[in-house]
C-alpha cells in the first residue's frame, strides 16, 4: 500500500496506526506527506508521477482533501491494472486512474467500511479511507465498499496542452526549482539543439540539452524532464525564482527554428 | 515500533541504524522527525495523538530532549494497555502514557542496555534509547533496564482548560495553519451553529462547522478538530496568519449565544 | 536498502516504485530526502553518519547527482564490510565508503542492469540506480554490473582538518542551527573546561560542556558532537545565526588555554 497526502508527518501518523492493526509489517510505503497543501492539481500530478510505477495490485491511498465533511464523495476505484486507488472524488485521483488504464469508481459507504468511532468530521484519511484501504488490502473488492459512481471530470485541471502551438502549463515546481511542465517532450523536435520558450510573457531561445552540466552553471536550459513532458531549469540554481513562474504559468515551446527579434533582444 | 523525533532525517536515521542490527526488517515505523525543536510541549501533544492508536504491544521511542547529556532521567514507560514508551523523562512522554493508561516507569540504566560505545554525550537517541528500545521489542521487559522510578509531572504543561467560561490554549498549529486547542468539542453545544470565539484579545462570533466547504473559502471558522477538540480555521487559509497565533495563545469559547455587541462590531 | 537523496519525497516516491517490484515490503530504509541539493560535500559528510552504522551486508542507495545525464561515472562499490554503495561518482560516496573500509568501485553499464525504458535524461536515480540497487540486494555482484573504474578522489571535498592549531572546517549545520565541525573531539583536551574558538573572524573563548544543559539558554558552548567531532552550538538556540557561520566556514579551536585579550574583549 502506498501513501500520498498533504497532511503533514502529524496526521500522517495517525493514518499508519490505523493500518497498522490491519495489515503486516512493511507493507505502507510513504511516497509524500508534503504535498502542497489543499492543491488538487498539483496533487494529482506529483500522485501519477509517484504512484503509476508500483506493481499491479497495489493499493494507493490518496489524500489531499480540502472538502473532507462536505459533499465531495469518498471512492475506491478498481483500475484495470489490478491495482485500487482510494480518496476522495475532488479531481486529485484522475491523472493516476488514467495512467493504470482507467477503472470502476465505487462510492465508500461509511456503514460498510467500520472502523472506529469518528473524532470530529476533518479527518476521513484516518477514519474512513485508511480502514477502507485495509479491507482492500486484506482482499476486499471494492465493490464490497459501496454502490457504483461516475468519478468526477476534474474540473480543477489545467487547459490540455495543445501541440500546435506546443502550449501548455507549468504543473509542478519541483524541490530544484525546476519548472516541470505538462507539454510532451516527444513534440519539439530536438533539431538544432536549441528551442524558443515563452514563460509567461517573455520569449527566449534556449539551449535544448540532455544534461545540466551541458548547460553550464546559471544558466536556463530546456531538458526533457523525468515526467516525459518539457522542464525549463537553471543549472545549479532555480527556474522559478529566476523566471518568477509557478504551477499554472502558461508556456509556449515554439521547436528549434531561430530566434526572433526580440528574443534575441531579451536572452541572457 | 513507533519512531517521533525533532531530530530531521540525518539524526534519525541513525537511530535507525542501530534499530537495524536488532529487529527484523520492516518493523519501524516513522511518526515525525520533524517536530518542533526542543518543544516538549507540543512534541508531547503531538506524540499523543501520533501514537495512541496503535496496536497494544507496540514500542514507542519518542526523542524530544533538549536536556540530553544533562540530569533528566532516559525512562521506559511500562503502559497498562501493554505498549511501551521509551524516551526522556521531561513531560514530552505524560500525555501519552495517560492516554495509554498510565503505567510504571523505569530508569534506564546504561550498563544494562549494551549498545556500543558512545560517541560524544548529545545523542542519546542513537546511543541509549535506540539500543533500549530494540532490547523491549524483542522481547526484554521494561523492569530489566533499570529501578522503577516515578515520571516528572510535566511542569513545562500549560494550564489545563477550564470548563466554565470555555478557557484553554492554542496547544498545535498544523501544516494547514489550523489552529487545535485543547478544549473539548463536547464542551461548546453547537446550538444555533455559532459560537463566540476569542483568539488573544479580541472577541468573534464564528459560525461552527462541520466541515471546511461550509463556512466559504477565507472565512474564520470553528469546528470540532480530529484531535477530539476544538479547531479555529480559515478556510483554504492560514489562521494561525489571520489571527496572530500560535502555541500558547489563549484561546476562550463562550458557547453559542447571540454575538456581543463588541463581537459584532469586530467580526469580519 | 537505505535511501538517501537530495531530491525530495515526489523523485524518491518513484525510485521505490521501481524497488517494489524486485524487493520484498519493508526491505527500503529511508535516511533521508531532504539532502542539501546538488551539494555533494555535506551531502557526502551526511550520508556516511547516517549509514555506516547498518548492518554488514546493507546496500546502500545515494542520490545526490547535480551531474545526471552527464559525464559522471555511475557506480557499485563493493566495500570491504560487505556493503555495497551505489551512486554517482562525483565524490558523495567516497566518506561512506572509507568508513566502511575502503573498497572496488565498478562502473555501471546501463545494459547490463535492464529496468524499464528510459523517459529523459535526468532521473538515473530512477532509471538506472535503482534497478541497480536491486539487483544487488537479490545477490547479484557489483562486478556484474560493469568493469571496475576508480573512484574519483573527491575535489569538492575541503581541506583536511590540521591538528596543528586544531584547524578546520563547519562541514554540517544541523536542523537545531548546531555548527558541525570537522575536528576530531579528541584532538582538543577538555582541561579546565573551555577552549578558544575562532568561527570566521572572530576568536572566543567558549566553556567545553557535555551537555547543552550546562551552558544556560542562550549561551554558546562547544560540545564534542555526536559525529566525533567538535560542535558548537547556542543552547535552545541557533549557532548558526548568532555566528553567520554556515558549511565551509572556517573554525580553529585553540584549546584550553586562557582567554586571549582579545577573545576577552569580544566575548560574550
Amino acid at each position: 500500500m502506498t501513501l500520498s497526502t498533504d497532511l503533514g508527518s502529524a496526521y500522517a501518523a495517525q493514518i499508519k496506526a490505523v493500518l497498522a492493526h490491519r495489515l503486516p509489517p512493511g507493507r505502507v510505503v510513504d511516497l509524500s506527506h508534503d504535498l502542497p497543501p489543499h492543491d488538487v492539481r498539483e496533487g494529482g500530478f506529483l500522485v501519477r508521477a509517484m504512484a503509476e510505477r508500483f506493481p499491479t495490485g497495489s493499493v494507493h491511498l490518496v489524500v489531499v482533501d480540502p472538502g473532507v465533511g462536505g459533499s465531495r464523495v469518498p471512492v475506491a476505484v478498481a483500475c484495470r491494472n489490478g491495482s485500487v486507488v482510494i480518496g476522495p472524488d475532488n479531481g486529485v485521483l484522475v491523472p493516476l486512474v488514467q495512467a493504470l488504464g482507467g477503472g470502476t469508481a465505487y462510492a465508500i459507504d461509511p456503514a460498510r467500511v467500520g472502523g472506529g468511532p469518528r473524532v470530529g468530521t476533518t479527518f476521513d484519511g484516518r477514519d474512513l479511507f485508511a480502514p477502507a484501504a485495509a479491507r482492500i488490502a486484506r482482499g476486499a473488492s471494492p465493490r464490497s465498499l459501496g454502490p457504483p459512481t461516475d468519478l468526477r471530470p476534474c474540473g480543477g485541471q489545467p487547459p490540455r496542452p495543445t501541440k500546435a502551438g506546443g502550449q501548455g502549463t507549468v504543473v509542478h515546481v519541483d524541490r530544484f526549482g525546476n519548472l516541470i511542465t505538462d507539454v510532451p517532450t516527444s513534440w519539439v523536435p530536438r533539431g538544432r539543439g536549441a528551442v524558443r520558450v515563452r514563460v509567461g510573457e517573455r520569449l527566449r531561445r534556449l539551449p535544448f540539452v540532455t544534461s545540466y552540466e551541458d548547460g553550464g552553471r546559471g544558466h536556463l536550459v530546456v531538458l526533457g524532464s523525468s515526467f516525459g513532458t518539457l522542464e525549463v531549469a537553471v543549472v545549479e540554481g532555480r527556474a522559478s525564482d529566476r523566471l518568477r513562474a509557478r504551477v499554472g504559468t502558461p508556456v509556449r515551446f515554439a521547436g528549434q527554428g531561430p530566434a526572433t527579434r526580440s528574443a534575441r533582444r531579451n536572452r541572457k
